[in-house]
């Protein structure tokens, strides 16, 4: 059997690794643990019974429609709505540039698909979304890894890069409370990213799952929305988001929008993915949707998700031994610890898990290594009381180190 | 615009064609068309109180389950069961080797990711389903195409293109009323289709979404049973199969069963597609299985598509002008119809249209070519009398070619 299937697999498959938010999420599973390592929304916020009666009513409605094979593209009342949607935020777009994904993630992988030739560059965060860089690792790209700060992606590393002659086939950003290290990428930058953008020729992939979860100020203007301004279309930006930290994850239900040639060939491609996004999950979205839910539900989301992000940050500052160092973040579900240098994450990972508390090693995030000083916490999933006690935890492991 | 996207997709990109069935899809959208186009269930069969009840409970019981991500693998339970349940087909798989996946179509462009090289050669039956050559095409497979008789696949022209050396990643088979054609792979050259596998150390990924669709006999053996009667174990064979004929489509829930090597790689790859399938979807079919309405349901759809199946093929009988064949399928969802040499079936179809009647021409399950005249019909979808129009305006139709 070890010779049927030792030498079976493609090239690139021997590239692919096992995450460590997979794992983790295994090791929730264990209800002594805390953990902050998951990406998960709060159970608690999930609109259970506008979801409850959406999912009544689709299968009332028009029951054949909900249980049937259906188009590619999405179920064109959501594709309405999400292009209304968008149009709100100052991404105006027509309905036939917005595609229903199963959850963003599918957008990712339809990206890495769609635009990836083994060998060829693929610029990222350094560090990036480790579920986009394990969808991509299999297709081999290039990494062309830049600078992060406080203000997000360092645009002058960007511009250098590009001046050098390097083209990447994309760029990809999570532009507000980037995920892993809750920094947002700055409105001057924005600004020069675009420009830059249309200077080189290049194009953004816009991952923008937790714009809507601002703790203080306004919604950040997506990157998309400043390309439509600046066009009078998109041009340069497929923008991602989903319903997944504003409804529920559950549903697999996100979006794209992007320029035409794109959208037609994505088009194309899901066909062979998985036909079309379940329908019923996308009829249930819809009608809490037409029902007004998002205006109203949103704003209880970023108060519970505020609190628990206040009780983290005040814990971490007791807790933490000096020299440990963390992100502020202004919204969405993540904060980035660093470490003093020579403490490893991984090593204290397994000491927190002796406390039972877990988190993300900061390592997996950056696509070319290195980061082993640094580290994940989610603040979304676990109640203030549980977040205390996994940060004491988490210190007394770190003392004890 | 056109400079910046034109030249940006990947080198498999160029392969990617829309699809016959789904440009039919939209065509099915038309009242007045009747379609034997798309291979669509008949919406008359879903079991919608059940399913009704089900989504329910589902958010009754553990709404912050059933709405929030889960494991890649799946839900457990609904794994479990699913274990269960081709264990009684001679399937014995343990949990850890069912994973679910987004529809079967999911599992298909799973094994491309995980199988095909850029030209490596890969054995398909001549014609196939065009959704698996459709997901297949952008990895740049070479086809290996072989024949296929009212007996199912040619397990003699398997053997000579073995013989002669060639290896092909995998062989592609859907071994029970195949689509396109309706034929069923016969008990004897399973046997024989097994025996050659272990010979030449052959992966079969074999299809199977139609298995519990028959009109007469029996439930055929899965080529998967057949792999583990012979080898103690799954070895040679990556099963397929999906609610989307026994529940309803629009759920998007399929499964896969395959050996530890491929489903640990599966796993990897499928965090990267799109993380998990949905919760929700998942909870609902399990619910309904776990009530144990697959039993009660699927002779009930079999009743169902047996009649129409015996309402097409009277009309075929009646009103096809002479030199036109076609298949007696023993179940499933489709007919073959084979043209007198020289008619071509997209010209035909051009006719169809007019007299408000379609179906796909067969070249599309083609991988390499031929097929101008021949076309699928499903007769799953309309109702008895609608059956009997469309025949009759494609007879009309063909009669005036």
């Amino acid at each position: 059997m070890t010779d049927l299937w030792s030498a079976r697999f493609a090239s690139g498959v021997q590239q692919m690794r096992s995450s460590a938010v997979r794992d983790l999420l295994k090791l929730t599973e264990q209800p002594d643990v805390i953990s902050f390592g998951g990406g998960l929304p709060a159970p608690e916020s999930f609109p259970i019974e506008e979801l409850a009666a959406a999912a009544e009513l689709a299968l009332l409605e028009n029951p054949a429609a909900a249980l049937q094979y259906g188009l590619t593209e999405g179920y064109r009342p959501l594709r309405e709505f999400l292009s209304l949607r968008m149009a709100t935020l100052g991404i105006r777009v027509p309905v036939e540039q917005v595609m229903v994904t199963h959850g963003s993630q599918q957008g990712l992988d339809i990206a890495g698909r769609l635009l990836i030739d083994p060998g060829a560059p693929v610029a990222v965060e350094d560090p990036s979304y480790l579920g986009a860089l394990g969808a991509w690792r299999s297709l081999q790209p290039s990494w062309v890894t830049l600078r992060l700060d406080r203000d997000g992606l360092d645009v002058d590393h960007l511009e250098q890069v590009l001046a050098s002659g390097l083209r990447p086939r994309f760029l990809y950003v999570v532009s507000c409370f980037q995920n892993p290290t809750g920094v947002t990428l700055s409105p001057e930058r924005r600004v020069r990213l675009l420009e830059i953008a249309a200077r080189y020729g290049l194009v953004i992939l816009e991952d923008d799952p937790y714009g809507e979860l601002y703790f203080e100020g306004s919604r950040a203007t997506p990157l998309a929305a400043l390309d439509v301004q600046m066009h009078g279309e998109l041009r340069h930006v497929i923008y991602l988001s989903t319903f997944s930290k504003q409804l529920a994850p559950g549903l697999r239900v996100g979006w794209m929008a992007a320029p035409p040639a794109y959208i037609a060939r994505a088009t194309i491609l899901k066909q062979g993915l998985d036909l079309h996004s379940n329908s019923f999950a996308q009829r249930v979205a819809y009608l809490t949707c037409r029902d007004g839910l998002l205006d109203r539900h949103i704003p209880i989301i970023r108060e519970v998700y505020r609190a628990r992000r206040d009780v983290m940050l005040a814990a971490l500052a007791t807790e933490m031994p000096a020299g440990v160092n963390w992100t502020k973040p202004a919204g969405g579900m993540f904060c980035w610890l660093t470490l003093p240098d020579g403490l490893n994450a991984t090593e204290l990972l397994k000491r927190c898990l002796e406390q039972k508390v877990a988190f993300v090693p900061g390592a997996a995030f950056y696509a070319d290594g290195g980061g082993e000083h640094t580290a994940r916490l989610n603040f979304s999933f676990s109640s203030p009381d549980k977040i205390r006690a996994g940060v004491a935890r988490m210190g007394a492991a770190f003392r004890g180190a």
